[in-house]
């Protein structure tokens, strides 16, 4: 585990020809649907599998002798370098099929996907055949299992954040090896993903969907992605639909860890933790101040006022990104409550994006106690979180996590604006794709998309996606000459 | 200096009526203005002074035997409660006179002068008595002289984000005693600002301007206020008067004690100073980047460019406001970076608002060693800062007072916003006032005024401004709670 070891290139080629070849395994299981539905060029998925597949293969078996320690250093490299090459050959179903023939457009899609924004660059959904759109929500729910594993397994061995702190261990795993413990942390995670993707899949086909729409959007709510494969996006459906919607996106926003414990019954514990509690009341206090707003201003239903705003604030907090309303269009400036929202970010542990909520209990704990300090300057006075006294180490991370995301979100704003996009549509498009949103506000609001973006935008616009997806610090310490050093 | 004794109100008092008397004193060095260009309503000065050195003089009486136990808490309370009485009476000029007859209006004006910030709801200013222009700067300057004391003397014994690292101590002053010591720190700093203000004038005058534009003027420029006695501000005098402007804008934005050594020739101490070395040098590169944009997209000579853009650059990274060029409508969306520049915010220890540099550099070391903290996670990384270590706890209040702005800033522009004020007006006016700058973006850009804002959003604004110039803490630690517990 020692940074001043060389790197070791080959384990870290060798684990990306074995993702390579799980991601070309996922996308042949686009393929019935590329059949059953058959409009044109079906077999797109099964070549780009191929492709995908074969290079994985011939990578992981030139590698195969790699020596099988794994330091530090090669975690932040593997996380990161992942992120890109696996968005790579996922583009080859979009081009393949020329259903996005510009390599650009694909690239921006298949990231989106992967990072579980939802940011897209279709004008007509609808037109896509099936087979990718099933791709389209597949990357998400990828990209939702590697956030898992990274979120709870690696990035608090990483020490990125603060995320240690937030994070629990899981009981029963042992802490001592790093290898099984990722692995037994990973299947136990997945198995709870997998479930409750089953179960809404479930759920959605009794309200009447069919099963491609219902995997689809199963898939990108559990990932907190936001994919649909409809134009007017959950708008569509039927206000049963919504709610199972808001219900899964929220438990998809939650620790899974907490899921974890609730399987095995201690529910007492999951509601001891802070940053759940702050989540839950937080969410719902929100939604309900919002629909009373949004029905004495407006023309809705009661029910329908609730419910718009239980499912826009559920879907940013999550940083989802479903839309069932055109929020920039609700009476006043209500909108404004949903902008800031996006800086709130989902829970430590969750597939949700964002700042995360734990950091925000935290900083805002740490501010109000700064008085308190001041007016006892001799005093120690720590923040407890969940009951116990934080070290001032974690604290110092955390604010250093937020000065960060504050400074990329200018940086984002600020390349953008000079890129052409107008001062809102750049603020939008840099918190919305940095929190791993997918709508902003401005022209890439909750009814429009990003297809318009100068190409040189996409690219800015994908990179902020890889940042907020990996906490930041795992991708830009990669450009800290420090890291290189030996 | 328990913080734990009961509040001596007295000794608050009797401060209160010392300021009230001295700025009763000020309001009649108008009244010669008044006479000579006796527009009307001549004697609203004479009135104006009459009640506030009569309401002064009553207090101080009163309260003259009071115990001169000033603890911290003394401290804070004066700080807030001065800059917002005296501002109460700082408007009588203009109600009595009529020049502006809503109080909400007056009361924005003069808070806008004492916090140095320049942001005006005049609509015509060249119609308003000369007298009250006199005042309307003079405002500046006593707001200025109090910054001063304020920044070098009593913000480090305070102990507020981190000024007692910024501000070095001056060199002969005994730093045992509090109140000799602000005394004597006080009286050299204003003999400095009293001496660049003269040397300003002169300059001025030379250059064609009369003894009141030019002292109007040299008030604004070395408080960093803005407030011109011109609708165009300075874009109305020729390039001369601009050149001498600019020079005394950077004078003003420069940490005072270092014009103190500079006087005692110790000028290689000055170039030693990091926060004085980034200031001058990144001031100078920023114009002359900005410059040959203007000039390579717009249709002005090379100086005139290169001229403008120094001019917006220094008005705005020293936070005086004054304004030769719409920069809103400059080439490409280069205004963005003006915008960008708000955040920045003078020297610590000069009459610039905002965050300011010696912060920002700070916060940026920080945030670099970050990563080598995390490669080495055992090592001690400590940021140096003119060459010292700078203990963890600093930096952490550097960090809480970072997170505070960025938290006002937000909720300011949330406030705004709701108050019916548009998106970018709303961030526009809250940069402003909160950096004491004056002109923002949107509908508050540099040939905007704030006259149209809802009297509401004048008197958020206003204690923007407060906020801003107290350095936050000064203000909101009145506002928790366990400053008043005994």
């Amino acid at each position: 585990m020692s940074f001043l070891s060389k790197i070791n290139w080959r384990i870290i080629l060798q684990i990306l020809g074995f993702l390579l070849i799980i991601e070309g395994l996922f996308m042949f299981t686009g393929i019935p649907f590329s059949i059953y539905y058959c409009n044109y060029k079906c077999l797109s998925l099964l070549y780009s599998g191929l492709i995908t597949l074969s290079t994985g293969g011939v990578i992981w078996f030139i590698t195969r002798k790699a020596n099988r320690a794994i330091g530090k250093r090669e975690g932040y490299i593997i996380v990161s370098v992942a992120w890109v090459v696996i968005s790579l050959f996922g583009t080859l179903p979009y081009l393949i099929s020329g259903a996005i023939p510009s390599f650009t457009d694909a690239y921006f899609e298949t990231i989106s996907g992967f990072t579980t924004t939802g940011a897209s660059i279709l004008t007509d959904i609808e037109i896509v055949p099936k087979g990718l759109l099933f791709w389209r929500a597949l990357t998400h729910w990828i990209g939702g299992m590697g956030i898992i594993v990274l979120s709870v397994a690696i990035l608090p061995l990483l020490g990125i954040g603060g995320m240690q702190l937030f994070v629990a261990e899981m009981p029963g795993i042992t802490p001592d090896k790093l290898h099984p413990r990722i692995t037994q942390t990973a299947k136990r995670l997945w198995g709870i993903y997998l479930l409750l993707t089953a179960i809404e899949t479930v759920l959605l086909m009794f309200g009447g969907m069919d099963l491609f729409d219902s995997l689809c959007h199963s898939f990108a709510t559990m990932a907190t992605g936001g994919f649909s494969t409809k134009n007017a996006s959950v708008a569509d459906f039927s206000p049963y639909i919504q709610y199972v919607i808001i219900v899964f996106m929220i438990l998809a926003g939650t620790n899974f860890t907490l899921h974890y414990l609730g399987l095995h019954g201690k529910l007492r514990e999951i509601w001891r933790n802070e940053e759940y509690r702050y989540y839950i009341l937080f969410t719902l206090g929100f939604s309900v101040v919002l629909g009373v707003i949004i029905f004495y201003e407006g023309s809705l239903s009661m029910e329908q006022s609730i419910r718009d705003a239980l499912f826009q604030v559920v879907s940013i907090v999550t940083t989802t990104g479903f839309v069932t309303s055109d929020y920039l269009s609700w009476p006043g400036q209500s909108w404004i409550f949903l902008f800031l929202l996006m800086f709130v970010g989902g829970s430590a542990g969750s597939t949700g994006g964002g700042i995360k909520i734990a950091r925000q209990i935290l900083l805002l704990k740490n501010s109000a106690l700064e008085f308190k300090r001041m007016i006892h300057p001799q005093a120690v006075i720590p923040v407890r979180f969940n009951g116990r006294a934080v070290a001032p180490e974690i604290i110092h991370l955390v604010m250093a996590f937020f000065l960060f995301y504050i400074l990329t979100f200018f940086a984002g704003t600020f390349i953008l604006t000079l890129m052409g996009l107008s001062f809102d549509t750049a603020i939008g498009a840099t918190i919305a794709t940095l929190g791993n949103i997918g709508p902003g506000i401005g022209g890439v609001g909750p009814v429009e998309n990003y297809s318009f973006l100068p190409d040189a935008a996409k690219w800015i616009s994908s990179f902020l996606m890889l940042l907020g997806r990996l906490e930041l610090f795992t991708v830009i310490i990669l450009f800290s000459p420090s890291f290189w050093k030996k």
